[in-house]
């Protein structure tokens, strides 16, 4: 019970270094293992898997396990970073024979959400994008990008397939950047089982303000996924939810609570050096105190104090609400 | 004969301030003089004016002035931002008044662009948008917005309308803040004569990068006009062109050239401290120099080096042909 | 009587524009209504002052207003940005003229905090820097502005005069930029009455953290004055407090206790669009309430659990102390 | 021949991955192979390495080998970010056996630079600093890291001892951050011997300006070594040099000119997708270019055009030198 669904993915325990530490500041453990410690997180019941990384033992094996720990599959991602192969992009590549295969991994994962029984694929374009003016043909680049998702979602208009967005990293510059690169995307696809995994991390890394970016969202019919963290605003810290910002994580799950958002709310952190699970329990603890604040305090209160000019009046008393006297 | 048309606006000539030196670091001219300095700037052919601003001496007038000065009316700018009316928003304000003020002021501006023969008049809405979390309905204020571009441009299906998107200020977050929200904006207003000012400072301080935003905006036919300006990439400082960066105006030159853009280049600088005619002729210098280069360089090799995975050896070519030994 | 004494400036009730609006989204009031107003802020004790524009009646006369009204003068500023004589810089200007008239002025500030009752003076050189590469000499313009607060210092020990730092704004680069930048020009100053006033906001623009930043200032002894307000991280958006980030507000809390710091907390905002009052009552009732906190917390508790490698169990005890059920 | 002594790291041919490709884009090379690689690099004479990194075959083999490549050791960089062991801090961390075990690595890198005949070793203190508000003890982090660099550096005067500041990256902030922050660390050291290393991307990504940066730390005698890239100014991108900038970095080297500056130009780039030797030749011809522009326009015409106010006409000048008509 709790306001929310809350997941989490399988990189929290995964091998977590950085460009420095390429051996990692910790090591993976086994899948089982991780689905296993995810399923003890207080306030945690589902997982986001990453195919193929997380499937070893077989999707078969894997599912078994997941089921066997009571969680379930929010998501699977399909992995377009973690190999050499994506250097230069996926779907978005000039080359036809690493578009192939990444539509083929896609597929694949698919497949694996099937066997979990997720109602959606997640598909993170990291690689996709350039470091150097000069580098790509912009305009083909968006062209072929959405040719594959298009050959992938119609082949399943069952599966939900969400693009998620990001300023930048791997990529000096991606090509899914923002809510609005996204959405335009999504636009041009047409399909309506293609949408968006917004992460809010990312959102704040490219200026946006949260709860803008789910309206927007909300209002194109695309707010498909959400991944929770929080950084200091220029880069994708990916930390615990609630250790920098405040009143726009209170305003965003006021727009999650009216927009009746009902899928889940991963908690997408990297923790480098912390726990893992101290780290998203922490996260939910914040998200829950926050809903918890706003139902006492009243959505139709809020909803009727906006747009009145000065926004002074309503912040001062949802501050009051939620810090303590 | 350059390359391209130049313009630059009237405001180089206006009173030029900042929060902290209101009264101006210089006075402004009357719009007579404005209009003649302008036309005695190196290598400019066109001006770009705000209205009612510049037309204090009545619009007949101005029209003659200009064309006394032998200058095309490039564009003509509706003011929403500078009186307070419009402190928190114009075409997306919760009040139907001030909603019709700002209609009714951009349809006199289209009037004012008829008679000085501009094709076009631009709509930077600086004002709409917000400051604090909670503030305003994000979804409202995006669908108050269209509806009053789609009542302006509706009746004048032979002007063309362009939106200028900003990241931010004055507002602490814009309504329209990327080349993707304005492109968004667009292709849900579904207009032929709705399109995009693309204010290349504006492009920077978002993150993005210039040529793929004029990549996007070209793809979605909205590539409407352009503003030139350098800065440092955080703030829309509006300094000469080629004071900070090189390499990306100069993709920026070859996408202006590859996607046959033939609209106006207007200068768009805030001299608060230089000459405005220097940093007018220094900006078009810069340009113009770029252009040969690419000329001799040759379109084609660029366009065939494109999507070859790493952009070293082109960039290393391009650099070559750009700097001096 | 809360935990600490609170200032605001007489500019919350000036003209506030900027460069859209150089006539203001509201009109200034006279001192005398600007010093009563502020004495009727709930919480405010003191008040911080500009020379010499908050001097019109006569420096005399401004005493007794101040003075009737109950208010202690916290610390008069020196107004070296309002007029275009200093658009090319004061203290660093490469003109003697107008670095004497600088140090004029400056003296003639402490000459009116004398009146006050004031302990401190501020200068904030906004225009000391530049905005172009090419445009200063670096190293002179740095050892002018040390000759000039040497000046001003040396000829009044007993009246602390205050060095506020800012990244930019409205120079695109500032002499005096962070912290450190502060400090050194201190430590080469090296006369005790030479410190810094932190505006925090200030630091959080240029990516400090605000703690770090007291504790360097502390250490060095230069701790004078702090200026209070929040903002998104990328510019001085003067924005009430708490309205933005939290638990770095609530460190800073944390460190001005320990530091034992028992100068001035001056609410810096600049409402463009809100009611003064309001902004600097809800910063003081934020801050009151984490001073709260962390007394019923326990500072020793913090103190023992620094250091000690995750900061997470830690962050999650005081995000649980802070924010509601 | 050529205007300066060009070095660049053994790291270029490493195993360069990030977060997301642990297993690298492109495996690393033996250290044999990379001396013998860089020293093929047209331009480059001097090599920075790595202790210990670099030195498996053994610290007199190595030697021999850089010798038998011809090339000069510039620097050794100690090794203070690649194992988990300093995940919490190095010279700063509460724990007394890390600091030891950081204290006597760098002893035994003085000791490698001894046998490749370096005059200097660098320090870049990565993981000193802090992820979450509330983690460290400013000070003692501050106080702890001075009196370790004292003890290195007490027992070598002979050596230089350069320390490299970085905003942030691994952790979210670095405890020695800017320019400034580096030379106030040097100025309470007060050792001759210890010094600053600027890594100009490191400068950009702290919103700094190069040559100010430059400035400074040769006003405050403590330039050492320079490490060169580029980047977009958020992130430490180690790009080559000229693909972003071009004004700043013609400054740069007309500072590193007038300042007289005699020591190493470290090409420091991190070829995520490139060919390093292309990234490393690329960058040096920019600079070069950039030296016969200088030399020709005038060192003199620059130093006295500076400090006149305006700083149009000289730029204007100046992209007239460096850009081809």
């Amino acid at each position: 019970m709790g306001a929310y669904r809350y997941a989490t993915g399988t990189w929290i325990y995964g091998t977590v270094g950085d460009r420095y530490i390429l051996s990692g500041y910790r090591q993976g453990l086994p899948i089982e293992e991780r689905v296993k410690k995810i399923s003890q997180i207080e306030g945690i019941s589902g997982i986001e898997m990453i195919y193929p990384a997380d499937f070893e033992p077989g999707v078969q094996k894997v599912a078994e396990i997941v089921k066997e720990c009571g969680l379930d599959c929010a998501i699977v991602g399909v992995d377009l970073t973690g190999d050499p192969t994506w250097q230069y992009g996926t779907f978005s590549s000039p080359d036809l024979e690493v578009r192939s295969r990444a539509v083929e991994l896609t597929m694949k994962t698919i497949e694996a959400a099937d066997a979990l029984g997720a109602p959606a694929i997640n598909i993170w374009p990291g690689e996709d994008g350039y470091d150097y003016p000069f580098q790509v043909d912009y305009r083909q680049n968006w062209e072929r990008f959405k040719k594959c998702v298009i050959e992938v979602a119609s082949q399943r208009p069952d599966k939900k397939i969400c693009l998620e967005y990001k300023l930048r990293e791997p990529r000096a510059r991606s090509l899914i950047s923002t809510a609005d690169s996204a959405g335009l995307m999504c636009s041009e696809i047409g399909l309506s089982n293609v949408g968006v995994t917004i992460d809010v991390g990312h959102a704040l890394q490219a200026k946006e303000n949260i709860a803008e970016s789910l309206s927007l969202l909300s209002r194109l019919g695309v707010l498909f996924h959400v991944h929770l963290n929080d950084n200091y605003g220029d880069w994708d810290d990916d930390m615990m939810v609630g250790s920098v910002r405040l009143i726009e994580f209170l305003e965003m799950v006021y727009y999650l609570k009216t927009l009746s958002y009902d899928g889940w709310l991963s908690i997408d952190v990297y923790p480098y050096r912390e726990d893992p699970a101290q780290v998203v329990e922490g996260s939910i603890k914040v998200l829950e105190k926050m809903d918890g604040v706003l139902e006492r305090f009243g959505l139709d209160k809020i909803s009727s104090s906006l747009d009145k000019g000065s926004a002074i009046p309503l912040l001062s008393q949802l501050l009051d609400a939620i810090i303590r006297e």
